[in-house]
């Protein structure tokens, strides 16, 4: 029997990005016992805090805790890890000194394979994932604008949601992040790869265009819908069924988002890392390794692998 | 029982691109009554002839036949059809003037579905095909510089090459043109997509890359024996066996080339047409009237189409 998640928890965030900024600034307004990780950037988040601008709202909060290591936090009673899944590899040393004997993880990442790394470190019975229908960015340090809010999901890696997840999302949802525990974490997962790959993918591998170019092309279009069933295929051999109508749904959506520069096409363009394993070559290897047949997904990992070798390449040239 | 080929037959060469000059200049130079239609830079090479460069030879031919109508050319025995395929619309008016009882035609245009547009003007009967292994490029009007002059290929359209299939292969290697004649064009039309398809290709696809960056690539080069593999399978439910050893031998050779930019990119990069529909459009079409899987064709074939679309637009708001 674990310890119920408590009603004043002790909170870490991991990771100064737009979503962990974004997360933890509503958390602290709530009255949160809130501490960030920040590395880049922590003389400005010091001297002048965390803005948050959102569609709806706009919120400043002047004094956050801000620290330059996990030892000056300490043991928490939830960690939000929230760094882009390219640098999971700091995890081994960033995740000991927060763990207390019932601290709980939660995983802001993208994509798939990406609460195993938190797991290898803490023990999968504590790691919780969560799916972000969120569209923000981060300004500058500290400084963050959503342009969709969006709702949460959240889900226990390799389990139904107990209730300490039912916690932590009531917690999130009370402080004003809509947010959901769900039981299938994996399902939900695939069931944002099937919008995640094809259009986050074919965004970057098309030459760099927004969905709109994407819906008004007839093969780009037809492209995307035999890679929603790609994964959709992929999923069933997992055993998460999955609807036809799911895919339906994605392009009416899709098509009411005019002009929508996916995430992956954001991070390409600015240079930044993006999550190549975790939305493509992660289910890639999954889909091979029950004999799914991927080719599409495949090639599409293989080109946009290159696009960023070659980006790479061409930073180290200059 | 038709005519045979004549000794000295009257040549007629549609299309001043590299390749019309080329062959059109070592005709005329072996003495053979070569008249060129020249459409753009008619002045240029009216004043100053043909200039052929080979990393052998180099020659000057000062005065040769211009013409900047077909009806001024008028019938002759041969003519080779040296437009680019994305102008065969234009053959239901150029080739008419040139038809004699006995005209045979030649097209030079690479993919499939080539020697149809010309079938459709001439009858199917006197229409051969050519595969041109040879890289060149036109200068300027009139100026063509070749870096591999390597050999041509012909075969008759539908049929076994018969005795004036061989006697034109003859009059091009006697003229310094290496030509063999061959009985199946459709087979020798999906050898060369072999290496078409996905070099020419991913060259583009993968955005502007030679075919050592292709090679050098472990995704990409997959990829490439992928749809090697694809092209292959479809040739077979043509009848068309090509031994998977010629896979390996495209390998092979292609690992010899360094840093080769296929034509198709230099066409892309440059702004000009390319043979988006013959070298991928109609091989997917023709794959899916038989039933052949070809995923990795289609999307090559999407991506291509989608980039070759922007670009358009890219001009046009310019």
């Amino acid at each position: 029997m674990n310890a119920p998640f408590p009603a004043k928890p002790r909170i870490a965030i991991v990771g100064s990005g737009a979503l962990g900024i974004y997360y933890g600034a509503y958390l602290a307004r709530a009255g949160h016992d809130v501490h960030f990780l920040v590395r880049t950037g922590r003389a400005a988040v010091l001297a002048r805090g965390l803005r948050v601008k959102t569609p709806t709202e706009k919120f400043q909060l002047k004094k956050v805790p801000v620290y330059g290591s996990t030892e000056e936090i300490g043991p928490c009673d939830l960690v939000l890890v929230a760094l882009k899944a390219t640098s999971n590899d700091a995890l081994k040393k960033l995740l000991p000194p927060l763990l207390g004997p019932s601290t709980l993880l939660l995983t802001l990442q993208n994509g798939l394979g990406v609460e195993e790394p938190v797991a290898e470190v803490a023990g999968p019975d504590r790691v919780m994932g969560a799916l972000c229908y969120i569209a923000c960015e981060r300004r500058e340090p500290g400084v963050v604008e959503c342009r969709f809010p969006g709702v949460m999901t959240i889900g226990k890696f390799g389990k139904p949601a107990g209730d300490r997840t039912h916690a932590v999302a009531s917690m999130f949802t009370k402080a004003g992040v809509k947010c959901e525990a769900q039981d299938n974490l994996e399902e939900m997962r695939w069931r944002k790869l099937v919008w995640n790959v094809p259009f986050n993918g074919l965004a970057i591998a098309a030459g760099g265009v927004t969905t709109d170019v994407i819906m008004a092309d007839d093969g780009l279009r037809t492209l995307a819908r035999r890679l929603m069933e790609e994964v959709v295929e992929t999923a069933a051999k997992f055993g998460h069924v999955i609807p036809r109508s799911f895919i339906d749904l994605q392009f009416e959506r899709t098509a009411k988002m005019d002009a929508y520069r996916p995430s992956s096409l954001i991070d390409f363009e600015y240079g930044k890392e993006l999550e190549l394993e975790e939305i493509w070559g992660e289910p890639v290897r999954r889909a091979k390794s029950v004999g799914a047949s991927v080719p599409r997904m495949e090639m599409l990992y293989w080109l946009i692998r290159h696009r960023l070798a070659a980006r790479k390449n061409t930073k180290k040239k200059r």
